[in-house]
């Protein structure tokens, strides 16, 4: 039901036009069945729109290209933002078929369009400790900058060679929101929370060997952060980091 | 919002006691804020009340006996049955003089206070392995009859003395659903759902030492139980398996 | 030893026939080592054929196309229904080569042929919380329609999206029982279990990366659920949880 | 080294009272020795008293109320505000003979003095699912309130009764960050999530039993949360998630 | 049913007392009802003997006093061993009250009371790393020795000082089984296997600390032994193993 | 040193042929740094060639074709048998090329050429739960029947039709020592433990998905058996049980 | 057989005194039998007083203070130093009776008896990342120190606030081997394995609560260190990073 | 900045051509921001060099052979020695086109370029248990040999043949540091470092199967070890382990 349907039903009881057992039937009917989103707010509406610009992000693992491509083609046609994560060529090259302008992101393994995004308030630092986790931090990137937000990217700073993150105060400083992404041990983003004052989201990766654990050795490093300000996503979730860093970035 | 204040509303509308703007703002606020069970319908308020029955058991670790008491006395006046789980001797003193008649149930570690609810249609039986499984098995016990249903129990029947079970084949043949208090090697719910074709909820305890890990093997045993018609309950979990039995007991 | 040949031995001795040592030794044999079932009494063989049913599904992992076809053949023979779980479309070739009128079903990765069952009383609801938990989903829905039940499919209503489920409270309270599907942090079935008083049977799924671990994830959160009536069982185990729910469904 | 003691040795260069080997000797030995934060810039300090007031939090465990009063006593002269976490009432009789106007908070198992902090822009919102839970975030309340920010409590809203968080949409909106505090199966913050655009900082808390793993099963659902905008800190860590909810309210 | 009964009922059937037909439902009861041990046959019997005199063991822990005391004097009126694992001295004195001649052994934390037991053919050796591991060890010869073996002690021989097994290669050739009791790195079992060529039960204790996690890495080690012959019970199961030695002993 | 060489420096010394501080060398030099077992005894010789015919079997992971061939001739040249185990078909044409006479076994992917051993006591009575469990199994009784034993197969008698294994009490009965070989939940050693008075070795298999942990759940499951006489092998480690079992059945 | 036996023997030999039989068989017994430790040597024995030393140290924990004093009187006979770790001054007490001069160290929860040890070569530094690490911390300065080195204590030095540890480079540089303690994440070691070439042993701390699974997060990250030099012991084995420290010092 | 511009503005201060307030400036971004070893001081650089030797191995897995060999050209014109770990011939051979004399090590799985490095005092002893865990003990080689020591392998002397490893104890003593490199139960280096007194550096490998769980079982087993002087690196790390006695050996 929506709320011109609400009014019209009410303006027919008004007018005699609708006895009131009728109403009380059908509103009844609408309070027990009907999602509130349906109602379609315009408040509502801005909200689902921000939060959904989010939420149909297409997760590549295990899709065909083909399956991409169509539900890419949908999402298109609602004038959102299109993104694919953990996704690759062959499926860009079906996307780009039924997508005109759908970039591929190599590094990133991720597949966007653009679209006129509110901007962010301030810039989001993203941090990798080494090489192997630039994918993780690109898909971060890639989301954050899709939402809108200008992303200043320090890679290679791990701390076996302290003085390379220590270089970098001032970049750190003038960030908003920082994303740490780092895998082994994991101990980035705690060194990164020591020199700041502002939220760090770290990201484990699965990058590593042995009692890695395929990531967990970095997760509970970072979980334990003996810093203030660490919180914490999924083994390389860079998708959801950069989500966590748009919304801090737009408040 | 009631369904009688929906009908005052769309009467006064009719009447032209209230206009239409003010008729729409109410019920728009009902729609979006109001949970759809304080609208306090009969159908809804009868599950709810066969629900809340069992939702509002109270689980006594880390309580004082006189908070337990309070809540207890609280619950007792909306003429629900009383049911405190994981408790002691102390506490029922406490409950006992606030709810009188409520019975103390050493073996189960359980407090409770019946009320007529309606019987189940056939009875459960309640299978455990060993001596040390029993206070887990009470408290499904407990918890079942106090939701009105008949419950046969079989103790002290675990697998390395095969015959044991195999003896009382007619005993779960005759049930409706069968509970399964297990320890150590969690084996005994397997065996019984090869003998029967109802279902069996599988309920693994912390009894053991070693490797049984707090109950975690006998978890995986029953979760990975070769025989159909076994699901499983958290470890020690009596209350919520006597739950489902009635649930189970009462279609 | 067949009830008939047990009758015969008596009447044997009754007519001198066999004297009472031989019969005493025959009869001794067959108490020690003849199991029950091979009797063969109406009443056992009833259970049997319903429990045989179930427990002779093929699970085609690890088998070839010849192998499963070679299994099935003999199930066919005996007039039981056919399930295959866990294969692909080159055994259904195989199997349809010998068993005329198998069905393939893709989604569920099964294959089946129908006999007639005794119908469920109910319907079972069968809810999944993503797309990619569908084929757990589909393997429960065609083992729970092989065994004569009529399924409700309710797909991709999971929680981070709380309307979905929610829309659909009366299609949930019509159900005599409920599988919920669900991996990441599975908590679907809670969220179902707090809104109706059937029995759930929660079905965690692989689906997921990194702290998911496989399925453990959604395993846990299913195990420690806050609401009344949820069971569980292993994880991506869609046949396990379709067989509970038609042995409830035919109380 | 602080600025004025630099900016001495350069004039004192100019003036030939030093002479340029023993001013390099001088300087080089800061260079390598000294931590940029000793130089004092007030630029610097502004940074360090906002961390510090962060930082020299007091955690309770294993210290004697001695020991917690000497250090409380210190970090007070310095005109910071005062945090105890993890203490009891004995730790505070010995705080207040010391710091007079600590303030005891019994739920949160706190000791506290305020100091005037700048107040954050809007509201935290505070959440917990079970009432076991409040523990954890009254330490979650108690730790942003004395950073200077407005914290509005929603408690006893855990997804079985799911109509308990659907009320409180409006409260939800209305807030800036959210904290979401819950044990057993840790899925409130992903329900949560879904209802809001804003960020989600999921407490694990060690609430349950069995498989519940002392807070591994809530910490991994929150993980693999599937909605947007939930990151998570340590089980139990109420000030972490108190720290980084402030951070993100003053920004 | 009894031999006795079954030959009674043969005669009656030839003597015309009892017709057929009602033989017939007799033995068809007893055939599916009846365990196979119920019937009482000698050498059934004999075997059952063997077993329940292991079987019965008591497991003190979690039993008061009394407890103990009653079940003790229930085994010993059937002329059976006693055995009491993991018991004190209180039980130990509520026991010989009711049981005169029990015996306390203070290092195995046990209680026994010895009958005439069949002699095993051989030694069994018992290896202890570390003088910690004794209660284990002592409670695996109590065991056996009461089974009626005779245990050859060899204690702390851990491989840190390779030498002291090595020395005691001649005692270690004259058993006939080898228990062999270890905890931290679990790695005695391996080398004491490698010296010898009869079968080694590895008993991993919960000695240790850290990353020893209760005897697991003792138990993993043990496992994965590279050695021939080792088999492994649970963590602290001196029992278990004094058993397993016993039985192999008496072959 | 060998016997004869430590014989002739005792009579040259006696005969003035080597001075005693020469002698004094050469056989402090032996003592610290010959192994024993290079000194040759009779004795030691005879029990190291049963050791070395079980120690010198080649696990075939990892080696290519060639390589495990031309281990196995070298084996062959010293007069004992050969076993190959986790092998193929590749590899034994690669064996059999330069083996005259070896075998392989596809269902125990082993290859053996056997050689005269001393014939085992009794029989080995080996059961398996599933037919997916029969790769390990085999390699069990190929192992066992190479070191002189007899093996008696009982495979698919798994607990979910607990009558299956019942139905075989008199051949467990006649074992001398028992192999069980079992996946998912692993209770079948329980219930053979239960049913005789021989040692069971049991043998986890990693058969099975999702919690079952790749043998974890069955491991689990059998260490923590409440049946007596049981202890367990690595996770698939048939050849381990055939190991233990021969050397049991040649006591 | 000592040396001097062995050449009296061989004297024997030349003088006729002994025949070359007798010899034989007492030289043959003496290979077979005997470890060569015990043949005395002064080179093994010089090795084996250092080892001792080390070896006999003894774990306070679960020993009274009357075993810790009588197993402490008699290492101290044999003129070595005494060192118990984990221990009381309730036990301290008792050594103190029986051994004049044992000193009591608090922090380290230790008991020692200094004597004469040959010095290391350098200077060991210890840094420990918090204050609740110092217990641990300690053990391995008084193990160290009684071992004759002389170590450099830089403690609180945790990465959370970067700067303390980046102040102390000139001691880490100085230092021939550093040992590093650190709860919580464990990055400490990284850290500092990056701004120095000698060798780090790292020591994580059981200190957290949570995800620090009592070590186990710090564990890991140490593990996982991606920084050159880290190697790791036990969790809180202060003692035997003291040891390694102290073996490597005086190389 | 570097020594060279620091002199150079203090001598422009003296001379008058820079003001103060520049050179303040100028000096205090240089204290702030620049990592000190930027400044190039020859100490520091003889420290880098030796450590940038061993930071800059190049890990092979997840690059291309063209990847590789851009990034090895780029460290061999600084003159240093090349090491490429877990790599390929493939890569070899992209690696020999632009770095001529480059060698590739097939059982290391690596690739080097040798420089003059400085010679290590003593020799690295390097066991491994079994063939299978030759790789990671090569990689452990070819770094310590890259880095200027001197190596002597001790392969295939694992403890079920405990005599293989005892006779080697000669050469153990010789050497100033040992690798013990060990899969399965992991117990070697205990038996090692109970020979000796030298710092033994254990390697965890992931040989192995089922509850070997990927070397964690070794791993797990050299954390708790009980002889001293045994520190531990990550599962398959023979580079760390190369490393570490490396630095041992040049002390």
């Amino acid at each position: 039901m929506t709320p011109a349907e609400l009014r019209t039903i009410l303006e027919q009881v008004r007018e005699g036009q609708t006895d009131t057992t009728q109403a009380y039937d059908q509103l009844l009917g609408a309070f027990r069945d009907q999602p509130f989103e349906d109602l379609g707010f315009a408040k509502v509406d801005h909200h689902r729109s921000i939060r959904q610009g989010f939420a149909e992000v297409i997760l590549g693992i295990g899709k065909t290209p083909a399956q991409i491509a169509s539900i890419a083609a949908e999402i298109v046609t609602r004038e959102r933002p299109l993104l694919v994560t953990r996704t690759d060529r062959a499926a860009w090259e079906a996307v780009a078929a039924v997508v005109p302008g759908a970039e591929f992101h190599e590094a990133a393994r991720a597949i966007t369009l653009k679209r006129d995004m509110p901007p962010g308030i301030g810039t989001i630092a993203l941090c990798s400790a080494g090489t192997s986790d630039i994918p993780v931090a690109e898909e971060a990137a890639v989301t954050a900058e899709l939402m809108g937000n200008s992303v200043d990217r320090l890679y290679d700073v791990g701390i076996a060679g302290i003085h390379r993150i220590l270089k970098q105060r001032a970049r750190l400083e003038a960030a908003r929101v920082i994303i740490v992404v780092a895998g082994m041990e994991g101990a980035l983003p705690s060194v990164v929370a020591g020199m700041v004052s502002v939220p760090v989201i770290a990201v484990p990766t699965s990058i590593g060997y042995g009692a890695s654990f395929g990531g967990v050795a970095a997760l509970l490093g970072m979980l334990n952060s003996c810093a203030n300000g660490v919180s914490v996503v999924n083994i390389d979730n860079g998708y959801g980091a950069g989500c966590i860093a748009s919304m801090i970035n737009h408040l």
